[in-house]
C-alpha cells in the first residue's frame, strides 16, 4: 500500500489531466503556468538556501544546503517534457538531493520547446556543464541528475561530454526517466491505468515539440535507448511501479548493465511518476532521497 | 528615470493585462496560475532558507536569514487581491526584507476569496498571530507587513488585536497597500494611463469577491481608511508614483499622522504597484528594502 500522503501526487496528477482534458486547447503559456504547480509537491528544505547563476548565458540555480561540500556538484535538470517547467518549479526537490547528499546542486533553466526544440535543451546543459567544471568543481565530483525529461538530459548530456571528449560526471540519476521517443515501452499500456497523467497522448504531443522538424527519435541524443552506452559512470535509475515510463527506466537499466555499467535500480511499488516530488512529505519519496544521497557520497567518493 | 530593471515589473504587469484582456472569462484556477508567475519578478536570496510551519492551523513559510535574530519576526501577508497569490509567490519578496532587517519573516497562507470572504482572511491573520505570540516572539519586537492587498490585511490586523487587546506589534509596514474597497481614490483616474496592470475593473471585481454578500466596503476591518488609528504602531508606508493605489497610501499616511502615528512615507517616482517586488534585480527596489529594513532595526530596537 501506497502511503496516504504520497497518494496527494497521484491526487495532483489527476487534477491536472482532467484540466487538460477540460481544456484541450489550452495555450503554451496557461499550460506552462499549470505545471509550474508542481513546485507544491515537495516541502520546502530547512538549511537549504538559493542563489540564482549565470552559467556561461544558461540561467541556473545553486541550492546550497548549509555546511555542504564546495569541491563537489549536483548537475540537476529539471523535468517537464522538454516544454515545460523551470529551475523554479524543481528548486525544491534538488535541495532535498543536495541536503540528502551534502553537495551543492545546480539547477540550470534550458530552453524549452516547441520554440527551441532538440538539441536546444543538451546545447545548453552542455554550456551549464562547461562552466560549472570552469567554477573547479572536478567532473568526477559532478553528478549529473533529473526527473522525466530531465533525467534524459542528465543521461544525454553524458553521452554528448564524451563526443566532445569533455571529462565525465562521476555518477548519473534518473528519477522516472523519460528515454523512448518511439513510445515503444510496453508499460505504456500496461500502467494506462494506473498512472494518473503521463499518457501516450501527452507524451506524443511532447516529443512532437521536443524533436521538431529536424529530431529523429532515434538519434542517440534524443533518445538514449539507441545509444553506445559503454564507460558510462555509475548510475542509479528510480521509477514507480505504478507508471506508463515504467519500462524506459527498466529498459535502460538492462542495456547499461549489459554494457558493463554500474546500475542501481529501485522501483518503488504503486508510486506515480517522479514520486520523489512528494520530498518532504510522503515517506517513500524520502527513502528515495536518502538512498540517492547515500548513493552519491558513495560513489562521488570513489569517483 | 525608472531604471531598465524596474522597467521589467511594468512590461511583465503589461503582459498580465493581456493576458486577462484576451480571456475575459478566466477561470480562477488558471487566473491564479498567472498571478502565481509575480514570483519571478524577485530574485532568489542568498544565506536565506525557508521552513514550511503550521501556525495555530495557518499554513505558513518562515524565511529564515542566516544569523537571524530569534526574539523578532516580520510577519507576512502576501497581496494578490485577497483572492490570489500565496506564500509561495511572495518567499522572495519577504526573504528579501527578512535579510534586510535582519529577522525571520513568518509568510501566512491565508484562506482566498470568493471561497472564503471577509473576514476569513483576518480571521487566519489574527489566529497565525496568536500562535507566534506563543512562539515567544514579543509583540513589540513584531512588525506586521504585507502588499497591496496583504498591506490592507497588515494594517487591519493590528486594529483587530485592538479590539481584542492582544498585544499590538511594534511597527507596520505597507507597499502600496490597497485599503478603498469604495475606489474612490483620485489616482484611480490620474494614474489610470501609467499603472500596466491595476485597473478600477480588477479592483471592483476583486473587491466584490472580498466582501462577499456580507461585508461592507466602509467597514473599517475591510477599509482602513474608515477606521479609528489612534494608537497604531509606527507605519512605514510606500508605493510607487505610477501606481493608481498612490492615493490610498497618501490618504492613510495623512490620516495616521493626524492621530499622531509616526508615519515614514517613501513615494518611489515613475514606479509601479509593489515596486519592491524587484528586490535583488532593480535598484530603487533594493534601495527601498534596505531603507525598511533599517528601519524596522530602528523601530523595533526603540519598541
Amino acid at each position: 500500500m501506497p502511503s496516504r500522503e504520497s497518494d496527494a501526487l497521484r491526487a495532483q496528477f489527476q487534477q491536472m489531466s482532467e484540466i487538460l482534458a477540460a481544456n484541450p486547447q489550452m495555450d503554451m503559456a496557461t499550460l506552462r503556468n499549470l505545471f509550474e504547480t508542481l513546485h507544491l509537491l515537495a516541502a520546502e528544505v530547512p538549511g537549504v538556501s538559493y542563489e540564482e547563476a549565470d552559467a556561461g548565458g544558461v540561467p541556473a540555480l545553486w541550492c546550497r544546503p548549509e555546511g555542504a561540500a564546495t569541491d563537489a556538484a549536483i548537475f540537476y535538470t529539471h523535468g517537464g517534457g522538454f516544454a515545460c517547467n523551470s529551475m523554479h518549479s524543481h528548486r525544491k526537490l534538488a535541495g532535498h538531493l543536495a541536503r540528502a547528499a551534502g553537495v551543492p546542486a545546480l539547477v540550470i533553466d534550458y530552453r524549452l520547446a516547441p520554440e527551441h526544440p532538440f538539441p536546444a535543451q543538451l546545447t545548453d546543459a552542455l554550456t551549464a556543464y562547461r562552466w560549472l567544471l570552469d567554477q573547479g568543481v572536478p567532473a568526477g565530483r559532478i553528478a549529473t541528475a533529473g526527473d522525466s525529461a530531465g533525467g534524459n538530459l542528465a543521461t544525454a548530456l553524458v553521452l554528448r561530454l564524451r563526443e566532445e571528449s569533455v571529462p565525465l560526471p562521476g555518477a548519473i540519476v534518473g528519477l522516472s526517466p523519460w528515454y523512448d521517443m518511439e513510445h515503444k515501452g510496453k508499460t505504456l499500456e500496461s500502467n494506462a491505468a494506473t498512472d494518473a497523467l503521463v499518457q501516450l497522448p501527452i507524451l506524443q504531443n511532447m516529443s512532437a515539440m521536443f524533436l521538431g522538424e529536424h529530431g529523429s527519435p532515434t538519434d542517440p541524443l534524443a533518445n538514449p535507448l539507441h545509444a553506445d552506452v559503454t564507460g558510462l559512470p555509475p548510475i542509479y535509475l528510480t521509477a514507480g511501479g505504478h507508471e506508463t515510463l515504467l519500462d524506459d527506466t527498466e529498459r535502460f537499466a538492462d542495456k547499461a548493465r549489459a554494457a558493463g555499467v554500474p546500475v542501481t535500480l529501485r522501483i518503488e511499488p504503486e508510486q506515480q511518476h517522479v514520486y520523489p516530488y512528494m520530498a518532504g512529505r510522503a515517506p517513500e519519496s524520502d527513502a528515495a532521497i536518502a538512498d540517492i544521497g547515500a548513493w552519491l557520497v558513495a560513489t562521488l567518493d570513489a569517483g
